[in-house]
């Protein structure tokens, strides 16, 4: 066995996934574990979702669909942006795929040729900048902070940016820190990157579990962009595997081709039962369960700030608190790993997000229910106060 | 917008996808159009795996498995190698991919570096190729003809051999030509594969669709290849985007990593409706299928050569073929055209799977019941005898 495998090397490991491991073994030996590094809801797909699931199974929609997706879901979607977020999308424009991970390789396929590089933010989702250098592009993380919001700025794209910068990846509501960009921000995001010759791209796969200010859309700003959506995290799809992009028209045909290729089409039963996600009986659940993150956000924030944990902010989205642990004297991961190994609570270290700040933080995130969560709280106290 | 799109342009768009889209505009003026251009089975998923998707959906299984798959739907794979196929594979090697495009996906991210070259028969599956410049590495297509059983020899993979080749690629039972390696056969293009110190990848997609001999697998020759396969063809499951890809195990922890960040997981509820894949009911379902599908063949290789174009073989497997069509004084292309406007009957032509020799055969899937192949039949004959 002698071929190499320089790829594999260049893709960082997710040290969460050594945590999950070791929680599932000691769990496997009796052991309770709160979990608190999971980035996926606890609650079920919504009842509507599922029932519409069954119906396309028992109707044997089990063919291959077209590459784009199917017409009526592709029609729902755009429906859902008119009808929630007052803009017009041509369903034309709207490509339905296995996942966000599968609309992101579509654009990096497209765009993020070998050698180029894609601007993003540190801390953000690994595998973003993973996906990047698979494509054989390079990711040039930009350091931000609690002080710019944990978003990049129009400043900060311009110092980062190279000659060979072709994309900037914005992610809002943001996966760790659950920081939001308004409209007004996003605008003068995408102005400089139009100034500076490249694309946009904005990840909204946490667009809907929003507190406080109502979500919005980058596709407000203009056609000349991409939007990466997926039906896992609002409205509770995980596992079915299918999310969706809006691209320029102009870039459609393109993308047919890609997507022929890459995963020839979404999986099918999935698509028909995403037709019921814009369901009013599923809108009421998911804005119920969008009020419970909200509670849970509320509790676990001002817990854990009480325990010395800084945040400093409200994170207005997603279900994580980034929190700076810095005040108890050891890295990230070290405390990662006792509070695992000594309280029995599962958290994931700064270091799968960040690689310019690893040691500073710990992602918590609210996918348990507030009872569980209490008792996080409870253990977590008694390590760091024993 | 003045972003370039490089690698969209190496990929060669699928012409097929033109002469479906015309058939379907044409059968929307109400024309009857018979379809022997489709890849995809006719029959429905076996009605047991049906089931076990609906009681999955029922009993919510729909948040995120390992990204390696199912651990039951792994061990299921594994006993399936050693009851039908009499060999050993330990669960540990299995992981489940969203379709065999997954699968590829994975081997190529991991071995197919910048700038190396893959070899691949010519004609072959263009997704293969596609997928390995999307890679930023080179397809080496071999051309290969009914001489040699239209696949790779050993002195074709020595004599097209590079210093960057890595891989190859072996498709058996092939698309477009349906012909079979026998185990000897392939134990010898491993071997050269081997001493070149590349790596062999075996597409088994179609494995389980064999007339005459029974099927083998290239896993009884060692544990050091790629082996691909497809809950899509065989087992009736294509729209549900599931595959797996058994791999040499000290390659796993790469691929896993590899997974996580290309697609997290594939499809809950196709993983667990695919545990019904191997249940007594769907085998002897199966089985009915592909008998019928051997009777289509023998219908329409006879019929066809009756009409003057030539197979001179019969192939072994899958459900296509792939015919030469040089006697009626134009190129695959023309004919292929003039079948869809004037007789009404899709067909794939060769250019989709052949850059050798694009304008010679024709593929014709059976993939219609048989009166429809008949009347198929009847049409081109009227075409070809005007």
């Amino acid at each position: 066995m002698t071929v190499t495998t320089v790829r594999a090397g260049m893709v960082a490991p997710f040290h969460v996934m050594r945590i999950l491991a070791d929680a599932r073994r000691m769990e496997a030996q009796g052991i309770d574990i709160v979990h608190m590094e999971v980035g996926e809801p606890d609650f079920p797909t919504p009842a509507a979702i599922i029932r519409a699931g069954i119906e396309a199974l028992e109707k044997g929609n089990t063919h291959y669909t077209p590459a784009l997706g199917l017409p009526a879901l592709r029609e729902a979607i755009a429906a859902y942006y008119l009808q929630r977020f007052d803009v017009g999308i041509s369903p034309g424009r709207i490509v339905i795929t296995p996942g966000a991970s599968g609309a992101l390789q579509l654009v990096l396929a497209l765009l993020a040729e070998q050698n180029s590089s894609v601007l993003m933010a540190d801390p953000g989702y690994p595998c973003n900048r993973n996906l990047v250098r698979l494509s054989d592009a390079v990711p040039i993380q930009v350091p931000v902070s609690r002080d710019d919001n944990f978003q990049l700025t129009p400043a900060a794209i311009v110092s980062a940016w190279r000659d060979d910068t072709r994309l900037v990846i914005v992610t809002t509501p943001s996966n760790p820190t659950g920081s939001v960009l308004t409209l007004k921000a996003l605008g003068a995001l995408r102005q400089v990157v139009c100034d500076e010759g490249g694309m946009m791209v904005v990840d909204e796969i946490y667009q809907g579990l929003n507190y406080g200010e109502a979500p919005t859309t980058a596709l407000k700003l203009g056609n000349d962009l991409f939007v990466i959506n997926s039906f896992s995290k609002y409205f509770g799809m995980t596992g079915w595997r299918l999310g969706w992009l809006v691209a320029p028209e102009a870039m459609i045909p393109a993308l047919d081709k890609l997507a022929q290729n890459l995963f020839l089409a979404a999986s099918t039963p999935a698509q028909h039962a995403a037709l019921a996600a814009f369901e009013p009986e599923t809108e009421a659940e998911l804005e119920r369960r969008r009020c419970e993150f909200e509670r849970r956000r509320d509790y676990l924030a001002d817990a854990l700030e009480g325990l010395g944990f800084r945040l400093g902010y409200r994170p207005a989205g997603a279900f994580y608190l980034y929190m700076d642990c810095s005040a108890f004297g050891m890295d990230s991961d070290t405390l990662a790993r006792r509070l695992l190994d000594e309280a029995h609570v599962a958290v994931t270290p700064g270091r799968d997000f960040s690689e310019h700040a690893p040691d500073k933080y710990i992602r918590f995130a609210y996918t348990a229910d507030i009872d569980r969560l209490k008792e996080g709280v409870r253990r977590i106290k008694g390590l760091l106060t024993a």
